[in-house]
């Protein structure tokens, strides 16, 4: 399938182009730098042109992945373009005006399919990531589009426009808006936040964690969804309201009036119970790893980085509040705490099955006829670290006693010291070994 | 030790109560209600009485655990009934009304220990949390205190009522007030919120559970927070002055401006990439749980409550969002998944062991007589759910051929079922059953 990402040589757009090409999509980006894009297309190895005409012209499905500002222009310029027969998508933050611009635009025969993927291009894959779907007219795609991406295990929520832009505005309006008003406050009030998280809670350092999140997106794009979203004024008029007003309860020491806003807000929110519940578990979860690896200290112990996925297996030698130092034979290896995940001992058990080479060996036991050979090979099997084990022979013949068998069984180990564990458990048993 | 608690009926100072309880203090509480006081205290197993003077005056250690808006008087009530050589300790949110009323008031030869405990009563033990000190001068409980803290793993922070004042203004005073204005907010825009969750990436709803928990608090001890530290008026005026900054910005679509405001106080708060990382972890493993649970359907789990500590073991009937519902033997069991933790097959294991009533077997099995019959015996223990083996009697006598001998184990397992496994291995390796 022939796909164009317009837009496609960053951010969002670019992650899409990358997912679609692993999906054996033939996909083509635009973007406004050739030289960029170029250098981005090789390496993805897909195909780049600036010119957005001619990528719509040759594609199945049109993916607008421009900013918002210039995403009414965009349509625009390529709608004319479109294949009889094709998808049209954006993956705009803001659904009205988008929606409406393409069904206004996009030829007879072009299908159109407004979206919002609630994510950023840090996700690795789509399994529980919330889809939007924002359809005018359900088409022959339609279908298609929503079995693929609940075969990704997406989470698909089918709206219209309207309410999704209503939503957003307090999903993400509110929200990103009051964050990062705490941001610049804490800027302006010039604290020291380094400092500031030595005072605090495990909860205050997650809540602070999660205001830098926010104000470390995409300024261009906070400020597009601040601006493009109609309702969002609305929002910013009530939260100034209420903020005086409960302002106004503190300057004038209401506390009846204060306890009352804080006991109702707090009411209108959904089940805290089940709040306090999952804020817990996230505290616990981050506490947990810090606990198991300060308890690990001169241990093996194998860390994942989140972002690289890769995987660095060494003797903890220090820990700190921001980083963990592993020893791999003589080198060091330093890695920041807040970016690495701990392996469980069975994913560490796999990482050296894959990527240290097995050692092979052989030996044979002499055991009693109505010993097993089978079963006692599947028995080594279960020794960690002992990667395979098979039998290779039983012999009845004139070297071996009336009564008895010699088992030839060869296996493969991850480290030669496992050898002596393997030959102990058969003469545990009373085997002989030859 | 006898420790007295003032207002140690409810909230952190039941808390700080019911722990020094366990570490073998003599505990009195005091408080304003009779009949709840002594219910509890008698349920707690400790003294209660109404009369702080009366609880104060045979105290070798006094916590002052009420409301911030009554510290004041209390702490001129009790003092001149303390006793020469004791600790006077307060817990109250500001520190510096409480720690300057401390040392007036305070009679010769007491010490006085101004604290805040940055936690609240939900926390189970001291280990990781922050307890901050701001002694005026160091007397010879000082180290006493910092010892025993130290030895519970909590991690002390010594400064100035001033500096900590300041840093509480941002660190609760700024973050609880906006939190509480964005729910209000919500509330006033009649956001339908579980709906709004459908429409939410994970980082949302874990956002969203934040501020639930920040409004879900005690309103009297927030409304105290806001009033009685005289930094916070300042920092209201601040973010106000913020908030109408960037919502101009917003009004007259500055984004030059806009997009300034922001990457400046994204540079100002620290190590984003920390703060990233460390959210990113948060909302992994919330997601890894589900993710580990739908795989168990039909399997048997263990969960336990994260407030009442209860295991719950049985097979995973079924799961959506907010329950989860176990089957065991007969009866369904069903839970909130927002409060339960999934145990590990360690955990479950361990559980079993000490909980259900083990069955005891015995064995005998002829070998070659070079097998190793202690050896075999801690073999058996390594199969799951066996819990000991030992080995009861070895025996070379008329019945048995040469060359071999007869051995006889005794073996406890948590499940009858696992009889069949030991016999299964003591067989494979050419065993004979007796």
């Amino acid at each position: 399938m022939h796909v164009a990402v317009i837009g496609g040589t960053r951010g969002l757009g670019n992650w899409i182009a990358n997912f679609l090409k692993k999906k054996e999509c033939q996909v083509t980006i635009t973007g406004r730098n050739n030289l960029m894009g170029e250098a981005i297309a090789s390496k993805m190895k897909l195909s780049y042109t600036s010119d957005n005409v001619k990528a719509v012209s040759q594609a199945e499905v049109v993916v607008v992945a421009v900013p918002i500002e210039v995403t009414p222009q965009t349509i625009k310029e390529i709608a004319p373009h479109l294949q009889e027969g094709s998808l049209l998508v954006d993956v705009t933050s803001v659904k009205e005006v988008p929606a409406e611009i393409m069904l206004e635009h996009a030829p007879e025969g072009v299908e159109v399919l407004p979206t919002h993927p609630m994510f950023g291009p840090r996700i690795r894959s789509l399994e529980g990531q919330v889809i939007v779907l924002t359809p005018h007219i359900k088409g022959k795609w339609y279908p298609k589009v929503l079995k693929f991406l609940e075969s990704e295990q997406a989470r698909i929520l089918e709206t219209t426009p309207e309410i999704h832009d209503r939503m957003m505005s307090i999903v993400q309006g509110l929200t990103h808006f009051a964050y990062i008003c705490i941001a610049s406050t804490i800027e302006r009030m010039e604290v020291d936040i380094k400092e500031s998280r030595k005072f605090s809670s495990p909860i205050y350092n997650l809540m602070l964690d999660m205001i830098a999140r926010i104000v470390a997106q995409n300024p261009y794009l906070y400020y597009s969804i601040q601006t493009q979203n109609r309702y969002i004024h609305e929002v910013h008029e009530t939260f100034l309201e209420t903020f005086n007003h409960l302002k106004s309860l503190i300057d004038d020491e209401n506390q009846e009036g204060f306890v009352k806003a804080m006991s109702s807000a707090a009411k209108h929110l959904d089940d805290l119970e089940s709040a306090l519940g999952r804020s817990d578990k996230a505290i616990t979860a981050l506490n947990a790893e810090v606990t198991h690896l300060k308890e690990s200290i001169g241990q093996e112990v194998g860390l994942r980085h989140m972002y690289s996925q890769k995987i660095h297996i060494g003797v903890l030698e220090e820990l700190n509040p921001d980083f963990v130092m592993l020893k791999d034979r003589n080198k060091i290896i330093r890695l920041k705490l807040s970016n690495v995940e701990v392996l469980t001992a069975e994913e560490i058990r796999q990482w050296k099955t894959d990527n240290i080479p097995l050692k092979t060996f052989d030996v044979s036991v002499i055991f009693p006829e109505n010993s097993k050979p089978d079963l006692i090979a599947r028995n080594i099997e279960k020794i960690e670290g002992v990667v395979q084990a098979k039998v290779i022979d039983v012999y009845h013949g004139q070297q071996i006693p009336e009564g008895w068998i010699s088992i030839t069984i060869t296996y493969q180990v991850v480290d030669s010291e496992l050898r002596r564990e393997v030959e102990n458990i058969l003469t545990i048993f009373g085997g002989k070994i030859r």
